[in-house]
C-alpha cells in the first residue's frame, strides 16, 4: 500500500473541548510527519446526514488522504467500525469511521468501494479502548497506521460491500415547469442545497433571469433564478448553482433556511416552479 | 535540553479575532519547523478551572511538547509567568503560562514538577512586551525557544515549586450506597464530569444497569448507571465512564448540565445514590 | 521571485462547513510543503471593514507569507481579483483577494504597494471556476503558485495602484481635554478599539489613572484611563492601550460594546474627554 501524506478529519466533537486535539495528538505520535486537514468539527451532534454531505462535497478538493469521519450515535454499541479503500488503487483514498452511512456519499464521489474491512485488529488501535471515544482510541490510530503504509487487510477481516450501511441519496423529480428536489444540506449561512442541478431546472424550462416560486411545506415564496448572490436584491430569495454543482436557494445577505422555515431533515423536499404571471425581479420577501 | 517537535496551545482567546494567529506567527518565525496542536481556544473567558481541566485531560494524548496555556485574568499585573519542566528528564514535556493554577493539574498528570523558572529573561521574549497580550509577547516566543532547545534555566531564575499556585483538586466522598463528588468539568455538550470513578461507584454498590438518583442543589433526578450513551433512552440521564476515566452524567441526545441546572463552578458537588425502590429504566426526565 | 513557506488565510466562511478545508486541500495539492496559518474564518459575513482590521493587525506578527483574504460580497461580479506585492522586494509578502478594500489596510502596514496585478491568467486557477467560491477556485490556487515561486506578473496584467479600492482610514481629532476617534474594530470580547493612541490621549491631557467620560451616540459613561484590565474594577469601563497599539475601551470581565451600545460600523465615533469633577476610580457602571 502506498503511503498517504494527508489525513482529513470531520466530526461532531465541537471545538470547545480537547477531543479534537487528543485525536491530533494520537495521529502525531504514530505518524509524526502526517499533515492533517480539519474539514469541520461543527457537524450538529449525531447528524449523520449533514456529516455525509459535507464530507462528500469536500473530499474531491483534498489530496489523496485517509479521511476520518466520526458522527457516531452508536459509539460503544455493536455497530461496525470500518475502513474503506475508495477509487483507483494508485490514486485512491481511504475512508475510516463508523458503518452508519456517514462515509457512503463520500465513497461514491471517490469512485466507489474498492475494498472494505472491519476494524477488529486491536494491534492498530490504542491499548485501552474506551466505550465513548472511538475517534481517539480506534479511528485516529488506524488512520495513522494506514497513512504510514499498513495495508487495509491488516486492520481486520474483509466486509462484503453489499452489507455496508448506505444513506439514501437525495433525489429530484423534474416535470414541465417544475422541479421537486430533496434537500441535500443546509450550510452555516442557511443556504439550502437541493438535489437538482441548473441543467435539470433548465430542462423544466427554468433559466437564469426567470422568476419562480419555491414551495416549502405548502407555503410559496417568490424567487429569482440567478447566477450570483449579487444578482438578487438584498433580502430576496434566489436560486443559483452552488460551488458543489447543486442548485441552492439563497438569500443575498441572509438565511434562506430561515425564510423558508426549513431544517436539515431527511423528509423535506422543495418544489421550484415557474410563476406564469411573473414576479417583479428582486421583490422583497421581508414581510409577514 | 532535547528539542521538542510539538507545541500545544490552549487559551480563552476565541477564534473570531487574529490573536491565536499572531501567536502562531511568532512561533513559526522563531521555530519554522515546529508543529502546533491547538487544544482549544474556547475556554470561557478567565475560567482558569475549566482551562486546567481541559489541559490536564488532553496532554496525556499528545507527543512530548511545549504546552502553552493562557487563561490569564491577571495579565499585566505582578502574577508570575512560568515554565515548568514536568515528568521524566528524557521523555518530559514543558508547560508555559501564568502562575495562577492553570498548569497545576497538567503537571500532576505529566509526572510532577521537575523544575520551575520565572520567565524574566527578556532575551527570549519579543522586544516590546504589551500589558495585555503576553500570549504573543512572552509565552509564544518562550515556547519557540524551548522547543528549539534552550534550557529552562536560561529563561529566568528558578522558582521553589512549593511557591507555585495550585488549584485545589476536586474530590469525592464514598459511603454505602452513595458517592458525593465535586464537578471537575462540563464539556461543550453539557456532559457533567465528576471527581469519581466507576470503581468508586462500584464500591458504593452502584453498578452498570442500576437505577440511581442524582441530587444537585437539593433536587433529585432519576438516572441509569450505564456503559454507553446509547444504553440510555433518548433524553434520559445516565452515569457512565467518560473518555478521561471519570464518571460523567450525560443525557443521550441532550445536555445533562441543562437538565441538572448546574454550571462549571468550584463549589458544586453532586450526590449519586441508590434508589431502593428503583426507577423504570430509561424513565423520561422531560417533565415539569 | 523568492518562495514563501507560509500562506495565511482569513475569510467569512465560518467553520461549520467544508469551505475552508476545500481551500486547504487546493493549497496542499499544489504546494504540498506549504504551511498555512488560519487567521480567522469568523469575520461576520460580508463585513469588509472588520476583515480589513483583523488582517492588518495580524500580518505584522506572521512570517513573510502569501496572505489570502476573502470577504467578498461581489463574488461572481465584475469586481477585480488581485495580487499585491507589498513592502520590500527581499522581505516582502504578497496579498491575494478581491479588490474591494479588504487588503488595503494590510498593504499599508506591510510597507505599501510594490506591484499589483489582476488575476486574469486562468493557467494559475482551477480548471473550472464557479461563480460563488473564488476562495477555492482562484485565490487558493494563485496563493499556492505564488508561494511556489511564480512571479506576480505571470498571474495577469499589471494594475495601476491608483485604481485600487481603498477603505477610508479611521481617524481621530484631538483637542484640549478631549479625543474624538472613529471605531476601528470590535473584537470577539466586545473590546472597542478606536483610532487613537495613548499618546494622543496624553496630548489631550488624559493620562493613566485619570477619570474620563466616554460619549457614544450622545450618552456618556464614566471610565478610567488604565494600564491593564485588572486595574479597573470588575464590570467597569476602562481605556487602555491594546495589543495593536490603539486605545481600546474595555470592561474587566465584560463587553464594552454592549455597555456602550455600539456596533462595528463605519459611521460611529466615540469621544473620550476629561471629567473635571472626577469620578471615583472604578465606579460601577452597572446601573440603569
Amino acid at each position: 500500500m502506498q503511503r498517504l501524506a494527508c489525513v482529513s478529519f470531520l466530526t461532531d466533537y465541537g471545538q470547545a473541548d480537547g477531543f479534537v486535539a487528543a485525536c491530533h495528538g494520537v495521529l502525531m505520535r504514530l505518524a509524526p510527519t502526517i499533515r492533517v486537514i480539519d474539514i469541520t468539527h461543527q457537524i450538529p451532534p449525531q447528524r449523520i446526514r449533514r456529516g455525509a454531505a459535507v464530507l462528500a462535497q469536500t473530499v474531491p478538493w483534498l489530496p489523496p488522504a485517509v479521511h476520518v469521519a466520526v458522527v457516531d450515535p452508536g459509539v460503544g454499541t455493536a455497530r461496525r467500525a470500518i475502513a474503506i479503500g475508495a477509487g483507483d488503487e494508485e490514486q485512491g483514498s481511504v475512508l475510516v469511521g463508523p458503518d452508519n452511512g456517514l462515509l457512503s456519499w463520500a465513497w461514491s464521489v471517490l469512485g466507489g468501494v474498492r475494498s472494505a474491512v472491519a476494524l477488529e485488529n486491536r494491534a492498530y488501535q490504542l491499548p485501552a479502548v474506551s466505550a465513548t471515544f472511538h475517534g481517539r482510541d480506534i479511528f485516529a490510530p488506524v488512520a495513522a497506521h494506514v497513512a504510514s503504509g499498513i495495508p487495509l487487510d491488516e486492520l481486520g477481516p474483509p466486509i462484503d460491500p453489499a452489507t455496508l450501511v448506505h444513506l439514501p441519496k437525495p433525489e429530484s423529480r423534474t416535470s414541465d415547469g417544475a422541479v421537486e428536489a430533496d434537500i441535500v444540506s443546509i450550510d452555516g449561512f442557511g443556504n439550502v442545497q437541493v438535489a437538482a442541478t441548473l441543467d435539470e431546472l433548465s430542462q423544466a424550462g427554468l433559466k437564469p433571469g426567470d422568476d419562480v416560486v419555491i414551495e416549502a411545506a405548502g407555503v410559496t415564496f417568490p424567487a429569482l433564478v440567478s447566477y450570483t448572490f449579487a444578482d438578487a436584491a438584498p433580502g430576496t430569495l434566489a436560486v443559483l448553482q452552488d460551488s458543489a454543482g447543486y442548485a441552492a436557494i439563497v438569500v443575498n445577505g441572509g438565511s434562506a433556511a430561515a425564510v423558508l422555515n426549513v431544517r436539515d431533515t431527511d423528509s423535506v423536499a422543495l418544489c421550484i416552479r415557474a410563476e406564469p404571471g411573473g414576479n417583479p425581479i428582486g421583490v422583497s420577501i421581508d414581510r409577514p
